[in-house]
């Protein structure tokens, strides 16, 4: 199934250098510095549940493409709201095996294809027809010890993973797994979006969370700075190096300390003026740049996504179903403030992930070939695929070169996809620098150099691993 | 002129995939679910009228082009707004020959070449030196019957062709076609924006026909939806699978109903607030995507041309003259009221068009690839181009998968270019999916069958042909 | 260093057919229509200073990548707004050697090798290892007669060079070389931008220089418009052909002439409303394209620059420092209220720039091909580039056809630099048209011809050179 020329050009002196650049990297340890894998299989180190729990009903690159065609969510056997999840784990199987033609030319299929082939030694496309036969193949191996957490972890040669973590978690998986004597390494990422978007879900018993496990009083903005700042300190204690921020827009701001203090003020009592919310979410952008220049946390921020766009998907299975879409986002006046603060501190790393691609050539790349800051962070979500990644390198290199961007983060919670995401990020940065090699816009020995940079030296450089 | 690997790519592993693929679509019918072609001339079954009446005054592909070098459209012959139209045919078609040079590397001048040679057997490319011998092998041909419009529409294997027709129309041309015993399928397409936009030309006078060919009082909201669901109904007993809106923005609304009947009465009576005009063509695609959950007519959406940009122009010659310019269009906050109501509705199909190329990997693949009644029509006018559509296939593919797609769409007035338009979608179809086989991202059995699905399977399933 | 085939495809048939394109224009004169070159250096003919001082410190692409991996700016001698300039040349040429691999895959790379081994003989790649070998040869070099600035305008077969003035200049340097006998063609552009943006530095100062240089009392704004066509007059007497506009919009206005008068007693005054000063900005590139109508100097636009981005830096060391960034600029409905007046006037031609480039296809390719004044400028500043060509022929061509487009512009005030870029433009362009070619969408001979005017011809004309 796996051709192993896949994802390099097909013109032949390309094709041989891209093999080249390839095969120094292939064997390479991961590291995976952005993830939503969950600390807790690592600590329990319990089998995985079946093929369909596994491979389907967490992966929201898989249902939104099976609904997208009629398929129904119930029928998949994702959670409900109310706790329902009634399909029978089997017959999701057949469902997708059924329906595995619709992933035609997407990355889930080079990942699919993948998992199926070098983790379940399984060789043919799956078929309606092997469906069953291939359920059972998985189902069994799960029940091995090969293939529990903890083993597969080392099976992939993972050197790092972090994991995504709110500004309250008490980490206690993270210190279950440090205490097991188990050798992975696992850290947290400080996530405080939980605290600092006042229509996040549970906002109010957030911010109470986060005040008790701190020991901070959150009813004033002191307080409550204090809290995040003894949070971060906790998450660097426990592993983490760096801090990620998911919001509407790239908004910053960089009020006065009094008005800010206000602003929060109305946040924390609820009795918000119209903007206050985003205003909120923008100084604290500000707020957290600050605290990384101070404990040098790498900062990252993940703009643009309208979160539950389909009502009725929301309403009877709730957040992360597939329904997340892009939209425009604008980086260049909305950074201005958090960058005219800190734009020029020395240590300090911003790292921006974007889901709109116009802005690579536009404004991502000339901000981060300018400011010593900023780093470019690969090509996210949507635009994890072989032509995302293309086209980020084509649109972001020539202006920001490649020592501004940090390497692949997989940004999976899907854990057996792992190997195969990293597999595709490096054979698409071979095929693009063997491109660069046979049109003589690069040398080779610096090919050599660039890929083994772009596969481990710039990302741990950035997240500091 | 023509060669047969035109538009497959040079490298000759990839070209020998594209040449087997096309292979098997070269010689298909042709399905034509979007057009503009005038049902009077199936009906009536007269000649066409001389070589510039047909290739080149119709054409606003051809006549922006010249007139951005400054041939003046008088000299072009285009007709006035004042009914005058001087210019002589055969001048015409020598000013059109002179200018030849201007179309290089531009989508006309495939068609073109692809007309003259295979439509009149005309090999060498057109020159001011052959322009009088062309003009006459044209001539001369367009008096035989094997060029009258029903031979014609036979000779191009054309499988059904859909007009666009007003929501008033009485239909009667494909009345008379159905009527006169001839086989050729052609059907017409409910096209309300004459009594949906209050800015169009005649727009109170068109109301007023709607009432009076629906037997419906306009004067009330009940009325005039009443109206549009008795022409719904009537388009669809004469052949009408699909309805299509024009609109300047993706914009939807969905009111409360007493609301809109007061907003629907401003409309009616001319008396208008601000931003009355786009919020109701706003709230009526609303209500059009609940006539078509009703009666299954497919929706089609075609928004974002900022419509007679050249004053000058609009004023002497009118509408469609080469002025429209795209501009950038926003759709995933403008559809959600209409999406919160129909986004999950069996059986419904949304295709949405696009002028604004950037939203295929940001918006328009994400929403699709997620949404069960949302389908993304192919790279409409400007992008209708080799590069247009390979940019379409590697931007909306690896998020919307190949079955969130519909075929082809000509989406042409030049009834002579429909056969060179086709052919140029399924080379570049072949084009692409070779590509991906050469990169082994992709099987060639699948190939073989996607590019059966993109030249036929997915356009009858999508318009219900 | 430099491969005869760099920039070329690496399939062989498209390469040979580039090969052969590129060999017919590569030993062409270079017509330079758009440029910074500093006037003096021809009209004094002094050698040029050290390595340093020619080739890293005034090249914002450079020291800008440097800047982004915390090189500092005084390291590397870069000018301060206090007139501090510290550093060594030897060790800032060091330090620039030291960091040469930032430039991997950057266009900077290309043109540093060219200059290295074309300009100085040197043939391998720059290192720490030979910097103080490559500082000695370039230094010894700028000293001999063979390196002066008119031995290397002849040496680059420069036909033509554009610099750009503001409106007050006296052109005392133009004046001078015109007046020194020598042939080299070095002409003025009108760039009016210090009299028209009132937040200008200077902006009063500036409008008061251009009253007196023209003699006209420029408290009114007839004067002031008197003054500046009076400033056109001059500037085209000492052999300007065109004009230059960088405005932070495209944004365009057209007042009646009362309130135009007004809004300019506000401007003059200082006494401005909210939005007086774009306002007038718009108002006066109206003005500006109805004086080229009078006296048919080329137009030239360059909106979308955020300008001095990070404030540190332009505090310190003040503008043109690398911080200015693009931003999303709209066209179409900017433009109306100028084209609306002039978009069909005879003999006018207005060239338009961008920084964002999906306006290719969505906006600026759609209004030049059918707006008989307009013309597409090549890829501007971030977009000068391999990668950035390429995508502006590939998204332009099909809706502007080539003859829309005007050839290259270097815009650069890198000296050394300009055969190089100007060397890659051909190559590149030499690479598209072998695509077509190769792909039959072009016959081999409207190659050849397409080449030379995209090298020469369309230059020659847009800029009536």
């Amino acid at each position: 199934m796996l051709d192993a020329n896949r994802l390099f050009p097909a013109e032949s002196s390309a094709r041989k250098v891209a093999v080249k650049l390839y095969e120094t990297v292939r064997d390479l340890p991961i590291i995976s510095p952005h993830g939503h894998t969950d600390p807790s299989w690592f600590a329990e180190n319990k089998p995985f549940p079946n093929p369909a729990a596994l491979l389907i009903q967490p992966d929201h690159y898989i249902f939104r493409m099976l609904y997208s065609q009629s398929v129904s969510l119930e029928s998949l056997g994702v959670p409900q709201v109310d706790g329902k999840q009634q399909a029978d784990p089997r017959e999701v199987w057949q469902i997708f095996a059924k329906h595995y033609y619709l992933f035609r030319g997407t990355p889930t299929r080079l990942w699919l294809d993948f998992t199926l082939e070098n983790q379940f030694g399984l060789k043919d496309r799956l078929t309606e027809a092997n469906a069953n036969e291939y359920y059972d193949v998985i189902a069994k191996k799960l029940e091995t010890p090969e293939f529990l957490p903890r083993a597969l972890f080392e099976e992939f040669k993972i050197e790092v993973l972090a994991t995504t973590d709110a500004a309250f978690d008490d980490l206690s998986w993270h210190k279950k797994i440090r205490e097991s004597g188990w050798k992975g390494r696992v850290v947290p990422t400080f996530r405080p979006d939980a605290v600092v978007d006042a229509e996040f879900i549970g906002f109010k018993e957030n911010i109470q969370k986060l005040g008790e496990v701190a020991g901070e009083d959150v009813s004033t903005f002191k307080g409550y700075l204090n809290a995040l700042r003894k949070r971060r300190a906790f998450f660097k204690e426990m592993g983490a190096t760096a801090t990620d921020h998911g919001h509407l827009t790239a908004m910053t701001a960089d009020l006065p300390a009094g008005e800010a203090a206000k602003l929060y003020e109305r946040i924390y009592s609820g009795k918000t003026n119209p903007g206050d919310v985003e205003l909120f979410q923008a100084q604290m952008l500000t707020e957290m740049a600050g605290m990384s220049v101070e404990d040098g946390l790498t900062m990252q921020l993940h703009p643009g996504s309208v979160r539950n766009h389909n009502k009725l998907v929301y309403e009877k299975f709730g957040r992360d179903k597939g329904a997340d879409i892009p939209s425009p986002t604008e980086y260049v006046r909305a950074l201005r403030p958090l960058l005219d603060k800190y734009g020029n501190a020395p240590g300090f790393t911003f790292i921006l992930f974007t889901l709109d691609e116009t802005v690579f050539s536009r404004e991502l790349a000339p901000l981060a070939g300018h400011y010593p800051c900023l780093r470019l962070g690969p090509p996210w979500w949507f635009h994890d695929s072989p032509e995302g990644m293309m086209r980020f390198r084509e649109t972001a290199t020539e202006t920001a070169g490649f020592y501004n961007t940090v390497g692949f983060n997989d940004d999976t919670r899907a854990f057996l996809s792992i190997p195969s995401r990293h597999d595709v990020a490096r054979r698409i940065d071979s095929a693009f620098l063997a491109r660069l090699v046979t049109e003589h816009r690069l040398d080779e020995d610096e090919a050599f150099e660039l890929i083994q940079d772009l596969t481990v030296g710039l990302v741990k450089k950035a997240y500091k691993l």
